[in-house]
Parts: C-alpha cells; sequence; structure tokens
C-alpha cells in the first residue's frame, strides 16, 4: 500500500470490471434469468462501472449445451438481447480460455461484434497459446487482457519471462490472478512490482482479479490499487467461485472518482442478490481457508461445500494427508 | 504493509488476544454456556493464544446482573471456576471501561486474582479517567493496555496528546480500536507510524482491535502487524459485534511463529461456533458496510439487523439523512 496520502483523490485510469455473470457463473453453472442479467447490465450503467463481463466464450465441441446456461458460451446475439447497440460507456468483456474456446470460429469481428473486450486466461505454462489467441482478438478489433491464473503458484522467473512474451504481443492489460486466494496483501505488493515493471517497460496496464479464502480480496484489490494496478476485479455480494471475489459495494464505496456511485449497488444486491444467495452457495467458510492456506485450486472445498459437509476438521486431515 | 519479505520469519514479541468471550458478548448479552467457555479456554492453550479476554469489569451499579451473563462482570470467582489456578503459558485479560467500572472496589489485588492483565478502553475525551485507572491497575500489579476507541474519528493531533499522556503512565501496550470498522489499511499504516512514534519514546508496545465492516480486520490488523504493532485481538468465526472482528483463525493461519496452531482453532469452531452462529447474529452485511462508510458507531446497523429488515437502501437513505 504505497500510495500513503493518496486516498483522498483519485486515479482517472482506474477500470472496474463486473465479472458477476462470469465468476458468479461457475457456482451457478451459468444460470442466470434474463431480467438479472438486464438489471446487472442497468446497474453497472448507473454505478459508472467501466466493463461489464457476461461470462465466457466456450467451446460448445468440448462444453454441452444442455448442461450450461447460455453464458457459458456469451453468444453475441445472446449479449445483443441485453445491450442492444450499448450506447452507453459500459463496455463489453469476454473470457476466453486457453484451450477450452474455438477463437478463431466463435469470435467475430470487433464491428460486428457488441463485444469490446476478450479476456484471454491461461496458465503460466500456456503463455504462448494465449499470446495466439491474443493476436487474433486484436487483429480482430478487441481491447484485450491476459489473466494469468493461480499466480501464487507460479515462480517468479517464469512470471517475467511469460510478461515479456506478452509485452510483445498487443496485449493492453496483464492480469494477476489469485484463483487459489492464498495470496496475503504482501505478496500482492511483491508481484505487482513484478508487474509493473515490465508493464512499464512495453506500455501495459495491470489488473487484479482476488479471491475472498481468506477475507482478503478486498483488501488484495486495494493493496494492488496502491501499488500502481488499474484494472480491478469485482463482483457484486463477492459472488464467485468457492469463497468468492471482491465485492464490488466495497469497491465501489473505497474508489473516489465520483463517476462511481455506490447506491446502485445495494440497490442491485436488495433486489437481487440477497435471493441468489438462498439458491447458490459461495462465499468465505473454513474450507476456503484452508485449501488457500495450502494454496491449493478449491476443487476439494467446493466439492466438501456441495455435498453440506461441516466436518471441517476431516477435510483439514484429508488436505494434509494430500499435500 | 512495511514487512516486505519478512512473511517467511516472525517477531517473537508478537502477542495474540482473543476477545472471542468479550466482544462476542456483546452479541449474546455475555450468556455463554459454561462448557463453551471451557473449550474455548482450552483452545487457546492448545493454539498458543497468549491472552485470553473473559469478558467486561462491568459496574453492577450501573448494569442489571439479571439482564446479562457472568462475562459482562468477570468476577474472580467465576473465572477461577473455568481457570483454576490456570498452571499454563496462557494469560488470563478483562477489560475496564471508563466510567462503567468500579475499579477501585471490584478489581483487587493480582495476587489474590486469576487475572494478569487490565485492558481500559476509552474514548480519546476521556484519557485522565483512563490513565487514573491505569495506575490504580499497575498499582495492583497487574499488566495494563489503554484501548482508545473509535480512532476513525479522533484528530491526529488529539491523538498525540492522549498517548503523551499514556506514554507517563504505568501502561504497557497503547491499542488502536477501529470500533466503527471505518478505516483503510492505508489509514491503519498511518494511525500506527504515529502510535509507533510515541510509544517508542515511552517504551511502550502498540496493539490493534479491527471491525469487519468492510472485511477489512484481517487485512488491518496484517498490516498493523507490517508497521510495527505487535499486540493483536482476534475472535473464533469473527464473533462480535456487528459485523464482528479479525479472525482468529485467519490471524493463526498467518503468523509464522511455530508456537502458534490452527488446527485448535478449527476444531472449537466446528465443535462449538457453527451452532453458535445459528444463535447468535454477526458479520459482514450491507448495514455494516454502510456504517463504516459514514464513519458511524454501527448501533443502527444492529438494530436494523435485530430487526431481520432487508431494505438495505431504506436504511442508506436513513444513513443519508441523519448524516
Amino acid at each position: 500500500m504505497k500510495e500513503l496520502l493518496k486516498l483522498m483523490d483519485f486515479r482517472p485510469d482506474i477500470r472496474v470490471v463486473d465479472a458477476t455473470l462470469r465468476d458468479g457463473g461457475l457456482v451457478n453453472d451459468f444460470y442466470f434469468s434474463d431480467e438479472f442479467v438486464k438489471a446487472l447490465y442497468e446497474t453497472n450503467i448507473k454505478a459508472g462501472v467501466d466493463y461489464m463481463e457476461f461470462g465466457y466464450k466456450a467451446s460448445t465441441e468440448l462444453f454441452d449445451e444442455d448442461k450450461f446456461g447460455k453464458w457459458k458460451f456469451c453468444r453475441d446475439e445472446d449479449i445483443r438481447k441485453v445491450v442492444g447497440d450499448n450506447g452507453t460507456d459500459l463496455k463489453i468483456s469476454v473470457m476466453a480460455d486457453v484451450g477450452r474456446c474455438d477463437y478463431s470460429k466463435d469470435i467475430i469481428d470487433r464491428k460486428d461484434s457488441p463485444i469490446d473486450l476478450i479476456r484471454v486466461a491461461t496458465y503460466i505454462n500456456t503463455i504462448p497459446a494465449a499470446a495466439d489467441m491474443i493476436e487474433d482478438a486484436a487483429k480482430k478489433g478487441y481491447e484485450t487482457t491476459c489473466n494469468i491464473m493461480a499466480i501464487s503458484n507460479a515462480q517468479e522467473r517464469d512470471v517475467e519471462t511469460a510478461l515479456e512474451i506478452l509485452g510483445k504481443t498487443p496485449v493492453n492489460t496483464f492480469y494477476i490472478v489469485d484463483s487459489y486466494g492464498a495470496l496475503y496483501p504482501e505478496q500482492i505488493a511483491r508481484i505487482v512490482d513484478l508487474f509493473m515493471n515490465v508493464a512499464a517497460k512495453y506500455g501495459k496496464k495491470v489488473g487484479i482479479h482476488a479471491h475472498n479464502n481468506q477475507q482478503l480480496a478486498f483488501a488484495n484489490t486495494i493493496e494492488a490499487v496502491g501499488d500502481g494496478a488499474d484494472w480491478l476485479d469485482a463482483t457484486y455480494s463477492n459472488m464467485g467461485r468457492g469463497a468468492g471475489n471482491c465485492a464490488m459495494e466495497l469497491l465501489l464505496g473505497f474508489l473516489k472518482n465520483p463517476k462511481y456511485k455506490v447506491y446502485p449497488a445495494f440497490k442491485f444486491i436488495e433486489a437481487n442478490m440477497v435471493k441468489m444467495k438462498e439458491e447458490a452457495k459461495w462465499g468465505y467458510d473454513l474450507q476456503y481457508l484452508m485449501t488457500g492456506l495450502f494454496n491449493q485450486h478449491p476443487r476439494a472445498a467446493i466439492q466438501f461445500t456441495k455435498e453440506q459437509r461441516k466436518d471441517y476438521t476431516e477435510f483439514y486431515k484429508e488436505l494434509v494427508m494430500h499435500d
């Protein structure tokens, strides 16, 4: 947190990305009602959010369309039904995973699409494939980010090498993704520094996507802001895989740019998220703290949650045994 | 967070204070079962916690004993029933509020008491009264801390003056108390610096007691650690007034001193806190975020919670109108 005394002011370069449908979709298999999505879109506009991520551009070859809601696939025509020509300041984003997306076919030219931003999600070992997707999307006219997942498991030298490769692509933003919710603010500071150094060299921005396994998603996000990260992911009511993400309502309350308004977030949560929370299950609990502490993928904790288990100590023993 | 690269090591001066009964008692009017208190005591010993706070030494003249559980009053004989002669490394603490405690009568000599530490809680405008209580307790042989509440509302010059007064007393530790859960880590860093400067001059320690209104209680606590604060308050499952406190299980998972063990915390939570959470109500919710944002006492939010209201936007309007 290096921006001491800057709390009263704001950086106009900040961009807030609403990932509620995309990361929240991992909780409910992307089954959101049309009313929910429409209300979310209108809320984001009122709240001054910069980007709304609708979901994934997942391969229909790999994923069964009967087993997921439409936002797993984010067809342009489905987005159009919500945003029309989107004559607003809110830009539209989708995520495309390396190896799970038919991008050359499914991503059309930007001028024919309601989408503005393609976010390419990758692990550290598939950076060349990510670079290829970025080149493809940029050539088609899109803004792009590269979201490096499971960053807490990546070696710093590998990250540097990866960013050097990405620096030479047209990507706009390098994204730090703490998929395991394993990082403390002190580590975030170190990682942001590493990212910022390469970003400065190539004229790129840095972003942060945090998870709440240790009740640190918001704290790590504002730590990253203080260290120079400009692109910030958040979701309403923290909705997201496992322990969830940085809460949009916390982030909007923190940011000082008067374009951001927190009241529309409260209104949306009252009308939509309270009910959603009764149907879908996410948020901080001991099993997520544990996988965070062990720097592991939350999948075992998600399974524990699904089975409505409450034998936390047995779960801990399972983690210790398999570690 | 200035202790970059120190995450692998630890400071032996760190002290962890379990405030579950004391701050959690504000949620359930101090009605804890004897089994719960005994299990908590044994957990703290196993977890390597340094101090266990049993509750308040409240005046029986001011407070009706029929309306509160016994830990509002913390009679020495009630503590004895739990700890016996307490031949353990866990020290026993109670809190005494300025103006709500008959300390000259109710606090007896340490040699005749199971209590080791008296924590004097005060607002910034009653420091001389706090100093008098500290002198009294120190003369009787106790360790003492002075916990300055609602620090987010205090002017820095007033805080300096207050700490200068306290520096001349025998108090061991100056405590920062973010009663309103209003502070961001960046502000914590600034306040800890202020406290550390006066503390260094008088050979005192600095402590932190955080609230979770903005999901920052743990983050603010570890920010304070990085800035030099040694005394850290936490409660199991965040139990505490309103949005609750820094979670003990998060703090024990973070601290690297091998004397601290997180597994007993998981065990205690599984056996005791899951059930407690069904009976008593605390934890992050929008109404607490709102009072935090407005830098207000959480009492209106607590009332909102008690009435099981869910009309967050109405509550927001009430706060705006009364601000």
